[in-house]
């Protein structure tokens, strides 16, 4: 069960699990295809990882199965929806969709939701956007967890607030995903499973000593995640995961105020035309320089090349579209349990 | 003269100073203001630091004295200006007081400015959109000059990249002002002319190698500043100031593939209301839970107490307005020899 696996297959597998769940048909081909793009993307935290989990939130029904989203302001240029719990994926590709027709229009257009559901890889949505010749700005947090602390605390106040930003030029997009803490609770679970550690002390414990044990984040008392920066300049990253904060929870008048106790999200989009700026060529013209810059960067030792976001994430997509997506451990075997457990057949073009 | 000063009297000075040069005095206003809320925040590097490097300007006629921004496009929730080389702080503070005005409307507003002259502190410009109640994000790069290296690469690529946020509270309002590398071009001026060297090593020598040593950027072949998370996580604060080239050069469609070698900025504003989204009472609910949480966190060891972005510069500045501001050594000095070589009276406001 570690060779390599067509990502149709995958898709078709994961929208059968999630339709049997009891999730709309349009809303699983959807969820399915984003999350075996994260997978094809590299991104193996937050794919097919994330399928189990969804199921058992659908199952469990904390994670809604049919319907719209309920707007709850609309200017045009910038929107308010109230997602019901709905799946985050879905709604945050329909957030991305919509916000690149509408900044055709007004310049930008900004969407945030709140009462989403989780919604796994930032990196995942980024060229639905780009592909149009757009730059995306994603943000997420989930005001019902906590895991990382401010510059300078030993308790964890935020979660890690990811942001996402896609940047279209003539080649290839830079596709950025980049958690506003040092390191995601994906990987940290992970690690702890695995009796791994991280390699830099990037975590503290519950006394605010740094630690590379990913294991605090279960002991109580628990230790916390460090902000981007960690111990020597942390600042920055506590900042921008406040701004996180602010720009999904308090835009969007949903968030740890609340004290929610659902696993969710709170969704900022921000989609950007060129073409109401300077235009698609002089755009391109910027950033295709500075893409071939960063290319051209002489390296420091013990670094092969200088790469751009994205780069590698993409050049894994077109390998996996040609060889197949290899899995990570354990995964695929879950996910053969459920159809089992479900009563379903599984598919003939996925091994094992 | 290391005495405490006046601001208004600093104002003043600063006022005489720019019209002297020639600068519009409705600009000059601007601009000396916006410089002594740099030094009143504590930002001393930002301040009047830069007062005589923008007289040398408009002496040069590299910063234009008069006139008003060429509007390049506008679509109402967007706009591009080309600055003509006016003082950057004049445009970003005239940028800002623009967006509030539209945010009120389209819920967002997005200003770019191209041909920008330099425009000192962000954190100085956050409190013109926050005391409306609205969230304001600036982004600023320069163009015609590079001091820190994309992750992995031992050659300067872009410049620090500061990115602002300012997030309304209740109570006092968040200020946000990070640059995306870790430390920024005015540090390592002061240090290395002061011979000092930074606590961390915090910038690479031209063979790649990670030194603190701040001269290293003067050295021939020079080295470069880390991008925020250095050596160890680098990849982050890389992506981060890759997108504000993106926000700033390539939306406002001039940049580094154009080569320029006059000093300036390429600057990206953005005001959003949360009126348009899902209130205001909602929004200021969420950031002052967020704000009282983070003052709330039990402390790291050597930490006296998590502080939130800003909240140690708003009290420098009230601090400053009962008694004084104290300038950088040989700021004042500086000034008063500038007021001689122009023929100009030393305000008898100020001490020394």
């Amino acid at each position: 069960m570690t060779d390599r696996h067509p990502a149709a297959a995958l898709v078709a597998l994961a929208r059968v699990l999630l339709e049997d769940a009891g999730l709309e048909p349009a809303k699983a081909a959807v969820v399915a295809e984003v999350l075996v793009e994260a997978d094809l993307l590299g991104h193996d935290t937050h794919g097919l990882q994330l399928l189990l989990p969804y199921l058992g939130a659908l199952d469990a029904g904390t994670m809604t199965a049919s319907g719209a989203v309920d707007v709850v302001s609309d200017r045009g240029a910038v929107a308010l929806w109230d997602g019901r719990w709905l799946p985050g994926v879905w709604l945050t590709a329909a957030a991305v969709d919509e916000a690149v027709a509408r900044a055709g229009r007004y310049g930008t257009a900004t969407i945030t939701i709140r009462h989403s559901h989780h919604i796994a890889c930032l990196a995942a949505f980024l060229e639905r956007a780009t592909r149009h010749g757009m730059m995306v700005h994603l943000a997420s947090s989930d005001p019902s967890a906590a895991s990382v602390a401010p510059h300078g605390g030993r308790r964890a106040v935020m979660t890690p607030n990811p942001i996402g930003i896609g940047i279209p030029t003539a080649d290839e997009p830079i596709l950025i995903d980049v958690s506003t803490s040092i390191t995601t609770n994906g990987m940290s679970g992970r690690l702890a499973k695995e009796g791994r550690r991280f390699d830099h002390p990037w975590l503290v414990d519950a006394s605010g000593n740094a630690t590379d044990d990913p294991t605090v984040l279960q002991a109580d008392p628990r230790g916390a995640i460090l902000p981007v920066g960690g111990l020597d300049h942390g600042h920055k990253g506590y900042a921008l995961g406040l701004w996180v904060e602010a720009m999904t929870q308090a835009l969007g008048g949903f968030g740890r105020a609340d004290a929610p106790d659902r696993w969710g999200a709170a969704v900022f989009v921000q989609v950007t035309d060129p073409r109401a700026f300077a235009g698609d060529e002089a755009f391109r013209r910027q950033s295709d320089w500075l893409a071939a810059a960063c290319r051209a960067t002489p390296t420091a030792p013990d670094t092969e090349a200088v790469r751009l976001p994205g780069e590698r994430a993409l050049a894994h997509k077109r390998a996996a579209l040609v060889d197949g997506v290899a899995l990570y451990p354990g995964i695929l075997e879950g996910l053969r349990a459920e159809t089992v457990r479900r009563g379903l057949d599984w598919p003939s073009a996925l091994a094992g």
